[in-house]
């Protein structure tokens, strides 16, 4: 066992989708659809497996794939990108979460990034001999209408070692979508520091009125320095077919490709094609998936609360955090470990997705994804409403 | 940049496929097969898509893969192999051999491999902090029928810092299959330095008689050591599926695992149901596939010495080395850009694939695959005879 993986077990998403099968749970715990991405985009893939689209694709992704990418990114956030020095195609947006880490950040660097995040981000740091440096995002309160973040904690966590800054907008898990504002106070303080930006930005397309989810590359001050990540699993629900890409600046897709030629070498051809075709469905699509998901959210809020939850509506991504704090447990994972054996409902317990100086803070709220079908959903609510 | 990618440019199979695309050249490089695997595997993909298997896989992979990976190492080696607790499937063997690396060895450990090699191995090493020992696999010779080592080179290379040992058999590019008692002797040496080996076996199913495959971890002395490396592109002509896989000891996948949830964390769901069928199919599929390589490395090789070269002709993968240290180039780099440019074929210069310090060991050869239909095969053989 190398040192570096040896303060990681199972990523609490396998020990909790585990725990959810075994327990016949309703499993709102890791974010993946229960209903399936349009049959237009899955005949694609059998067009391509049928047309002999079986073979290596080039390691920057597929041609036509690349220009869906640009295409996608002009029609939606007006972001200019040139589809062969721009875009690396990857294993799903993990694999390019890697790449960028593998690719920018060296042995010794600083990394700040907010808490919660997504777990891979602090597994990724690790693995390349970097330190992070976590700055806790903190609840709606009195004076604050969203999840927010305290400015002179972002400004004492860079310095001169800042090398990254990773910045998770749609937010996992909170549902935050940060706001031009501060994607500016951001970018101004990367660029007086000379820090990068990896933007994680795969729930760019769940975004709740009037929440509007701005692409942090097309923000001046950030354009320069930030590497897009985002994939296809949840904007086309989707989620087993790993297709995610990178879009950056020629010096930095150069570096991001660098590593990812090593890491998986090239990505499954015929779901590159199908991807093509999806990236270019018309804006209906994604209208109606904004229109869907708005429902699912009400639907498992007004339940939660109906079961006596105090839960926070998100501004975008499929989940939902509930603060759990009155319960009596002595933290987010009994919280959770007793809702999956004895309530019979799967959430995930979110304090994994923070650093050990901040993980209280964590322990105070479970997580909910609401990326089911209506009746999964409404089970859920009713076995709370029964048992919690 | 990191430090880790600077060394790294563009690889030598995108440079060569890019380069071969421009002049029309015949593709005698990148190795994947100008033709596709079996219809029943395509038919189960399509299957799998329409049944709804399109979400995240578990992270070790879908149960029905692991099974059939462990039915399929039983099959044809009697390799004894517990699907739950020994396998992890990867988006392709360059995602295994990454996982084990960063699963198995920390910064400032010593990798033995042999040189030539599959060039990820070099980056993986760097990408970890870790120093290579490359020992030169030498060519046939006139005590030597097949390409060998010299065992006081071996026994030099290892050290306290050894951590693991690289092990490709067959063998890509010189097509060298390890026989029983250089397993040994390696296991031997693995046992003495408490060495683990990786052992990348992914041209398992292409080996020519009276060579036979041997699985490195059915050496009793290998056995508990071993991770053992293969996937399905090769065995069943689907390159750009990228489904991978890893079998290894229960501590040993454990650490991998660790690794492989933080790479891609999961692999495409429709194609690991697509696999278990093609592991499943009928002993007759095997010996079909051998019998078609026997034949195309038959007519390659007969072709290249009939233009000239002096071809060596491998026990095993769908390589052949050829000697070009007649041709009057400054080395195999200069030769290949003439073939592509010139003649009108591509093959794959195998300087890339040694360290610096052997590295003119390799200036004196060429790689050309045969996993090519005959008339392909053919007419890189009529204008190697035309021009060079
Ligand atoms: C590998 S799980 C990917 C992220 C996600 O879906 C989740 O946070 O549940
Ligand atoms: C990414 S190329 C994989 C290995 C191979 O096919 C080759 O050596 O040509």
């Amino acid at each position: 066992l190398a040192q570096r993986v040896s303060r990681f077990g199972t990523t609490v998403f396998s020990e909790f989708s585990a725990l959810a099968l075994k327990h016949q749970a309703v499993n709102l715990g890791q974010g993946f659809p229960d209903f399936d991405g349009p049959d237009a985009v899955k005949e694609a893939a059998w067009k391509a497996i049928q047309g002999g689209v079986n073979q290596y694709a080039p390691g920057v992704g597929a041609k036509d794939l690349r220009n869906a990418i640009a295409e996608h990114a002009q029609r939606f956030y007006g972001h200019a990108v040139d589809p062969d020095t721009m875009v690396t195609v990857t294993s799903g947006a993990t694999e390019a979460i890697l790449d960028v880490i593998l690719g920018l950040v060296d042995p010794g660097d600083e990394v700040v990034a907010f808490e919660p995040f997504y777990d891979s981000y602090d597994a990724n740091i690790a693995f390349v001999g970097a330190t992070p440096r976590y700055v806790p995002l903190r609840p709606p309160d009195a004076s604050h209408t969203t999840w927010w973040f305290d400015r002179d904690e972002v400004r004492a966590a860079f310095g001169p070692k800042t090398r990254l800054l990773i910045l998770n907008s749609p937010h996992n898990p909170t549902g935050k979508v940060f706001t031009r504002e501060e994607l500016e106070f951001l970018g101004n303080l990367c660029a007086e520091h000379d820090v990068k930006v990896l933007a994680d930005e795969v729930y760019e397309h769940i975004v709740f009125a009037p929440a509007k989810h701005l692409r942090a590359a097309t923000v001046p001050v950030l354009a320069d320095r930030t590497v897009t990540v985002s994939s296809a699993g949840k904007s086309f629900s989707l989620t087993g077919w790993k297709i995610g890409w990178i879009i950056a600046p020629p010096p930095l897709r150069d570096a991001v490709q660098r590593a990812h030629q090593f890491v998986t070498f090239a990505t499954a051809s015929p779901f590159q094609a199908a991807m093509a075709v999806a990236l270019r469905l018309p804006d209906s699509y994604f209208q109606e998936l904004t229109a869907l998901y708005t429902a699912k959210r009400e639907r498992l809020l007004t339940g939660l609360r109906a079961a006596g939850l105090q839960a926070f509506s998100p501004e975008g991504s499929y989940f939902i955090l509930a603060d759990i704090a009155g319960y009596g447990f002595a933290d987010d994972v009994a919280f959770c470990r007793h809702l999956v054996t004895e309530v019979g409902v799967a959430g995930i317990p979110p304090s994994v997705f923070y650093g050990p100086e901040h993980r209280h803070l964590g322990q105070r709220f479970a997580r909910f994804a609401f990326c089911k079908t209506e009746g999964v959903l409404d089970e859920a609510v009713r076995r709370l409403r029964e048992k919690l």
